[in-house]
C-alpha cells in the first residue's frame, strides 16, 4: 500500500469493513447450510418429501454464496494485497466457504434420498441417525460460533469431539448391516440410510476442517500437527 | 510491483519460475494421487493387503504436498501480490491441490476396506468396480494432462464425460443391492464395495472440479454456467 496519511487511513478502514463483510457472508452461508442439515434430517425422520424438496432447492443459494465469496476474495486479494493476518483471513474464508458448500451438497444428497426411502417401510434405525445428526449439527453450530467470535478454545473443542461423530458412525454402520441381514427386503432402504450416516460423518469432518482454519487465522499455526490422529473410521469392521 | 528496469525483469522472471514450480508440484501430487487410485483398486481386485497398506502409507506424501503447496501459495500471494492470470493460477493451484488431497483420501479409504473385504468370499461384482475405476482413472489422467498443457478442450471433455462416471455408479449401486438381496451373507462385503463405488464417483467429481479450475485459469470465466446439470445421481433409485 503506497497511500499515506488520511488517504491511507481511509483505505485501511474500508479494507477492515470488507473483511467484516466477508466474515458476515461466511456466517450467513453457514447458517443456511446448518438449516439445510437439520431440515434434511427432519425430512428423513418425518418422511416429509416436501421439506426434502425445499432443502434441495435451498442448495442453490449456498452455491451462489460460495461463488460470490470466491469472487469477493479474489478481488480483495488482487486489489488490497493483504498481508499476515488479513491474508490468512482471506484464505481461511475461501476454504471455509468450500467446506460449507460441501456441507450443503451433503445435506442435499440426504434430502434426495427421502423420496426413495418413503417408498419402503420406515427403517427402524432412523432414530439412531437422528441422534448422530444432532451431534453433527451441534458441531457445525459451535464451529460457526467460534468463527464469528474468534474463540479458539471452542474451535479446538469441535476438533477434539470429531471422534464422537466417528464412533456414532461406526456403530450405526454395524447396526445397519445387521438390520439388512435380518430383513433382506429392507436392504435398499437401509443402504440409503448408510449413505445418510456417511454424509453426516463427512459433515463432521468439514466442521473439523473449519476448526483448523480458525486456529490458523488466529494463531498462524496449523492445528493438525498437535493431535496424533488414529485411523479414520471409513472402513469399520 | 514498484521495481523498474533490470531489477523488475529479475523479479518477473523469478515469479514465473515460482509459478512453474507450483504447477510442477501440483503435477507431481496429481501423479501420486493417480497411482494411489490405481493401486487401491488393484488391491481390492487382487485382494492384496500389502499393496493396500502401501496406498494408505502413501497418502501421507499427498498430504505433505497439500500442506506445502498451501504454504507456497500463501507465501507467493503475500510476497508477489499477483494480478489477473497469475492470481487466478495461484488460486486454481490452491483449489486443485485440495481436490487432489481428497482424491488421495478417497483412495486411502478404498485401500482401508481391503482388509475387511478379504475376510469374506470375493464379491462377484468386483469386475464392474474395476471397469468404473478405469474410467475414473482416465478422467483424472486426462484432466492432469489438460492442467499441464493448458488444453482447455481436454478439460471440457473431462467435465462432459462425468455423466458416464455417474451412470456407472448408478448401475453398480443397483447391482450391489440386488446382489445383497440374493446372498444376505455377503451384505457386509457388498456394503464396503458400495462405498468403494461411491468413492470412485466422488473422484470423478473432483476431476470435474479440476476441469472447472483449468477453464477458469485459461479463460477467466466459470464453466459451471454453461451446462445445465441434471440431478446428481447420489440417490439412485
Amino acid at each position: 500500500m503506497t497511500q499515506q496519511g488520511a488517504g491511507h487511513q481511509h483505505i485501511v478502514k474500508a479494507f477492515s469493513e470488507e473483511l467484516e463483510h466477508l466474515a458476515g457472508d461466511v456466517a450467513t452461508m453457514g447458517g443456511l447450510a446448518e438449516s439445510m442439515v437439520s431440515d434434511a434430517v427432519e425430512a428423513v425422520v418425518k418422511r416429509d418429501g416436501r421439506l426434502a424438496e425445499d432443502v434441495v432447492e435451498r442448495d442453490k443459494q449456498v452455491d451462489t454464496y460460495h461463488r460470490d465469496l470466491e469472487r469477493q476474495i479474489i478481488r480483495l486479494l488482487a486489489l488490497r494485497q493483504p498481508m499476515a493476518t488479513d491474508l490468512r483471513s482471506c484464505i481461511a474464508a475461501l476454504k471455509i466457504s468450500s467446506d460449507l458448500e460441501r456441507v450443503g451438497d451433503l445435506a442435499k444428497s440426504i434430502a434426495r434420498r427421502v423420496r426413495v426411502l418413503n417408498r419402503s417401510e420406515p427403517v427402524a434405525l432412523t432414530k439412531s441417525v437422528e441422534r448422530m445428526a444432532r451431534l453433527v449439527q451441534s458441531q457445525l453450530h459451535e464451529v460457526l460460533d467460534a468463527y464469528a467470535t474468534g474463540e479458539i478454545e471452542r474451535a479446538v473443542g469441535v476438533w477434539e469431539r470429531d471422534d464422537e461423530v466417528d464412533e456414532h458412525y461406526n456403530s450405526l454402520f454395524r447396526e445397519l448391516i445387521t438390520y439388512m441381514m435380518e430383513d433382506p427386503k429392507m436392504i435398499g432402504a437401509a443402504a440409503h440410510l448408510l449413505f445418510v450416516a456417511k454424509n453426516l460423518e463427512r459433515m463432521g469432518d468439514h466442521a473439523t476442517n473449519i476448526a483448523e482454519d480458525i486456529h490458523y487465522v488466529v494463531t498462524g499455526k496449523e492445528l493438525t500437527a498437535e493431535r496424533p490422529r488414529g485411523p479414520r473410521p471409513e472402513a469399520p469392521e
